[in-house]
């Protein structure tokens, strides 16, 4: 479903059959102006979304809305900061303010929380801090989004587009080696496939096999360091990615240790909603 | 869209056209069985929409699964308790995982923090602690259920199913009384009408106009009680409601003022995920 | 469903895979003008559906068509008027002739027929004559803007936008208090209820209750007016509807009564099809 | 849009996100059971489609209907006959129990009406009263079967199944023959062309050309006996049909000139809802 | 489903969640421009939906593309011939070029098979040579247009714009003559009946029936002379249709038979896709 | 769109609103059988989706079929077998016999091709012949797995799933090293990345960046073994394919170079239909 079917489906459910409010008390054709605030610091995402909401929404009652973006996305704002200018119909800015917001608000607060990880990082612009599939089923492509605009970097989007063996597909199938070999055996010659690793015997399985990523899951600091050492003897060109209690205080630790990436859900899955305004003015 | 739509494009979205991992490695007739886990102090919540995802998940490949609930929906649990058993297709519940964890986490995580405010009521038993329209686009259903399991109450649905005149319709009328005015003339005469008051000065408005509910708007307790008293003396019928900034610490205070609603969309979009796992067993 | 894709369900049943006629015999780019011709007194309904309809047409063939209003709608006209011009797309305008009829031949007589009901309220300016939930399904929308436009109200839209208790609740619930309750519990805070009361019992039970309105359910004007006092006495604010056996000659002795909102089925599903033309001109 | 989809889009144009009255009064899993009462003389038309908004009804709350028809569909009844009793999930009948009956009494109505038509052939058994394209967007299907339960046939079902010249097409081409010529060359070999004739002159053109029908458009009797002859003297196997301004009294003087169809829109949008409930017994 | 949405089931399924390679490396406002060229001989045919896959693909990019067509549908041109020119949204043309080759390459490939048939009914020109229902599912349209590209005429669309009474309906009637009394009696007064006969037994059964024309298959030269002979004596207005065995070698003896139509499924499947490339220019 | 979906969409294509032939003659709860018969020799493909359109079909009229499988896919038959059973719904299998046929003769048609390609492999089990993107605008998973019938193998399934960059892409970026270093920078860390080369330059050019795999676009075979050469002197690891101009003849030429795959579009698009009825039996 694209984001504009989205939208339109956000629009059922919230406006349903009609505003009962706004289509009572504001005439059809009324146009008028709002601003965007931001009431407390943050890192500015979703204006794009927001636009498009708020066109939709004009759209309805036959309107349009100007969306003038004052702070780009991305950007470090302080509290009390205007982020955007709209003007038009009425209607149609009352009726998207809370879809707009619940998605700004959201937005914001998946950027803003997912710098905190990414200033960790310090000097070492190899290391990749990317999100996981733990994201709000049907809004993922926006809060992957947000982590870009928080610094972050997303993983594979789906099931679909990377072949990864968790612990699970190695339970369910007996033994790492067999799973891979089966992997290599069934998909097409254009995929990667990475296999999930909790312990330092099946690192030592996992680089004997035809794989070309490894997920080294929950291991403290020291077990991981062996880990890749075992790794980048006899595979130099494997990539190395570490997941599980990920938090922004082990970040500057983690970026010591020789890793490509280093990938959390709670970039999206811990991160609050921050608090925005859109306040008509006269 | 109903919650079968919804499920089905969040299978679109993570599945897209297929598991690159599942299918190559797991047979299509294999069957397994999987606990759901606790990691951390919760109420639990969710159940229902677990099931059908994991149901829809194993119907995509053929199979079945059944899921026998072990702690059912609004009970609070310790960590390492387990709250479900799945058994049938390995497929289904390896490709279901990931969105049935999405939707759990989330919500028991909903469920957890709204207890949080709820308890603060003590032995208030009539003031209901309410949600908001603050909620993720396309969720709302089940983010509102979730609130009722940590013993909240839903607030309005949408924007068609009451009459909820804020802060921005006032300013785009040009009075209170005016808007009131408009919205009973226009709507049937089964809606019934809510004004937003941010001062005395307006609830001393809205006490004259034909309005059937009043939401006093970020007040402190002070100020509120006057409010309160104002209403009760000619309007004893009237729906006295309070929202702006709600937090779990000043709901023991407000249960005191003689409210009947305290809305707070904290409820919601404050909430964390907290941490669960479904295990494939051997 | 919105009235889009209402209308675009309308050719996929009457233009299916395409007119053998028009598209064999007009070419693809020619154009042309028609008239839309009343060919009785009636009163008028339904240019803004019919304008959809015919560019939606115009547009299946790669063209547009101009639609200019002559009389607009809720307009009392006689036999022989012409209602507006329509050039451009031949093909559009021959394709889109039948579906445009349809509707407007039905809302026509909607709006006509409703007017008999209204034209005995006189000069009582405060009693509603309302529709019901008795419609053409899929066409609600229209049929109630119909309504409108002979001078009659409208009741609530569907079974989502106010609480009624009918009859058949109260039977199942066992009775009438205790139906009123367990709705004023469930529902949120800003519900209105209203119950059916079929005698003057029901009425007196009513009004001990939690309920907003109360609607008279095939009750004499004698029985009628005794149920209105009881109201009044103690319930001044009281919504009181009457329903059942209305038809446009009780009108003026039930405008006498003291009642809120007169509701009629009638209106909508006792109207019949006025005629129309849309002629093509040389 | 077939009438599963239908009937889903009535479903969320009344019940749309939740019915206020049943959802809060009735326990999600009682049962009970209900008639279906004719409250005038009819003939009963729509057990099928009711069954299947019941079923749909009673499934969107996880329960099931039994409908049993105890009067078929195209049999004459009394008032106060019992058609059907319906028993199951008492919510599936009160939430399905509107949207059933408005189909019900629109498909009873038009099979009493038509049967008014079709009294009037007396015995005459090959002349065929059938219906036009003037049917209410959407629900064709149901009201031309109800034509046929009433005792009517049914004409072409839209535009693609058969090629009808009408006046337009012909004022459009320039000139009767021309229409013809350019739909024989354009369309497949296995489509019948029928054409319009307001006059005699008009006849006269049509038999010299390559047409399989002709329709007789707004003629009095007279006149259409003298077309039939001229048609049947040269083109004996033609199909000949009269339609325009055919009314219930005029059938008789109708069957006895020749003509192979009679059509008559008014069989549909002259029709009135009869009378039925739907009671909830104790 | 019309064109559009096709269109867009077929980026769902060839582009999906989105092109890895384009989007990575082509800037979002890249323009450019690319060439259609013919790499062998071939009958140009599906300009109009190689543009709107193009303008599809570049829109999903916020983008535009124009499309020049240098040599128009049905024109014969020599390998090397360039037949568009494309330029615009340099995203938009990468990821549409694949479906837009995908579908010219099949469509020139059915044209250009066509004319081999059509080349041989010499100088015949009443003789139709047609397609069949024997096409690709969904692409029936497109196919049927490709024929008519390389100069052959379509036959009906699908079931339902005809009646045809085939081997299959007579075995499961029981008969020829009952199949078509049948049909004639349910069937509405505006529909053609054909019926397939494969022997000179079943032509003299099917010339005393109502019956509007014949289909003569799998019969010999000299079989189907006889039935011609047959029909034509008794029923000179009879369309006469031939199929199977219909191959480019047999069209010049069977254009001399006196027959109306000859059809074959071949013109579509067994065609081949002829080569086309689109390149990208500097 | 599923595969379910696609079937809905055909028969809305083929059957529309109805079979006028088989719906007046053959008896709503008809039953009947009818044998699948193969009339050329031929590989046996499309078991599944024929019983699924029969099921669909039958279904239509609240019948059901059952569909005998006598020989699996996979298997080459000589002309003359008879390839399954169907017994059920006499509409059902006639209304379903051109869809289920449409896709049965286009599918094994593709595998009885491939397998020519296939054969060619003489004793190398580890050279893969893959098909190509080359495929019928959203029949692609059927055409892909009638070429695993065939012997065949698939490539990706679209743009989503890996990367590969072609000539046009390069043209576009304006190098090849410039090419896979933005999509390596771009991409997340388990997307393989593949670059086209048409000469041996751009293979030079190839190993020198961080690219997995290499497509050889119509070299000839000396060329090929050169570039085989300078690959695997550095790139062990290295996916190597060839494609263009790849007709069975050469295959086995192609097989002795150490190639990893082969891909060839003509696998698809070069397959004819094979000829198959379904005879209703008595």
């Amino acid at each position: 479903m694209n984001l504009n079917a989205l939208l339109d489906a956000a629009f059922e459910e919230d406006l349903g059959p009609g505003d009962l409010a706004t289509e009572s008390t504001i005439d059809p054709f009324a146009v008028g102006r709002a601003e965007l605030l931001a009431k407390q610091d943050m890192i500015v995402c979703g204006h794009e979304v927001a636009e498009k909401v708020l066109s939709k929404s004009a759209n309805l009652y036959g309107g349009a809305v100007k969306y003038e973006i004052l702070v780009p996305d991305g950007t470090r704002v302080k509290s009390g900061t205007i982020l955007a200018k709209v003007s038009g119909s009425m209607r149609g800015i009352l009726v998207g303010e809370r879809i707009s917001l619940n998605l700004l608000m959201r937005m914001c607060g998946i950027a803003t929380w997912t710098a905190t990880y990414v200033d960790g990082l310090g000097d070492n612009i190899t290391l990749r801090v990317a999100d996981t599939r733990k994201t709000t089923p049907l809004w993922r492509s926006l809060e992957k989004y947000a982590v870009t605009c928080g610094g972050g970097r997303n993983h594979r989007m789906g099931l679909y587009d990377a072949c990864m063996l968790k612990d699970n597909h190695i339970t369910a199938v007996g033994s790492l080696p067999k799973a891979v070999a089966k992997a290599r055996e069934k998909n097409h010659h254009l995929v990667r496939i990475q296999v999930e690793c909790s312990d330092l015997e099946q690192v030592a399985e996992a680089v004997t096999t035809d794989v070309d990523a490894v997920l080294l899951d929950n291991m403290d600091n020291e077990t991981m360091a062996k880990a890749i050492a075992t790794i980048r003897e006899t595979r130099p060109r494997m990539v190395i990615e570490a997941s599980g209690n990920i938090t922004p205080e082990r970040i500057p630790s983690l970026a010591k240790l020789g890793l490509d990436v280093v990938s959390a859900g709670g970039l999206i899955h811990q991160a609050r909603w921050v608090d925005l305004s859109l306040k008509v003015r006269r």
